[in-house]
């Protein structure tokens, strides 16, 4: 058995948390090194790392309430924009190996710093990219 | 009747996208800008502007199929660190403003870039904010 995240002992009840919101399938909670006010984490109950192992059923779960989750989230602080944000893998700068969903309130100038710079892609690779994908799904 | 945005002109088949996959309440397709290769845009069919605007049933299904269009796009780049985004508001760098998930890989330089710059709460924001949150929902 690996050793538990400390999402795994959150959800053991060995460490707490801010929670703000729980049903059969997720748990949400405030994270403790918040990038705004509000900042919440949302997670499945499912012990997997990344949103590509989680089952269906924890993954509709998890998008069932995050409308009802991000509304809460905007009454209590006042904002009116903010980023979801799901990283998967180390290099996508995921810290906690346990999936989990961000929602990040912008105020000001906290929130989440996003960095957009389009890439360009060879000829016909874009093409090639949707057969690929199609193929699997 | 607002118009429609460019989403809602590609769901009523105005203008074409390379779509990867499709069900009675989802649209997937390539990103014409991507940030790296596979970059891919997950819609709901229902026509609103924000998460938080959306129907449960709406994001339960769009939640539903995003681990099954992660394996396909991690399948088809060899890709295995993504970032999973969706801004809300123009000052969290929302361009359409029709609800979309990004999934966007990771492959070496190319991708989402996070910026991450925590923020201090004053003494009691963090508990404040718990009531408030739990009382919506």
């Amino acid at each position: 058995m690996p050793e538990p995240t400390i999402f795994g002992k959150i959800l053991d009840r060995e460490i707490p948390c801010h929670s703000v919101y729980e049903d059969d399938h997720v748990l949400a909670f405030l994270d403790v090194n918040p990038l705004s006010p509000g900042h919440t984490l949302v997670i499945p109950k499912e012990r997997v790392a990344f949103l590509h192992e989680l089952s269906d059923d924890q993954s509709a779960a998890i998008g069932r309430v995050l409308p009802r989750i991000a509304r809460a989230v905007l009454a209590a602080t006042g904002a009116t924009d903010y980023n979801l944000l799901q990283n998967n893998g180390a290099g996508a700068h995921q810290a906690v190996f346990h999936v989990h969903f961000h929602i990040i309130p912008k105020l000001g100038k906290r929130g989440l710093g996003v960095g957009w710079k389009s890439t360009s892609l060879e000829a016909g690779e874009t093409e090639e990219l949707v057969v690929k994908i199609r193929a699997q799904l």
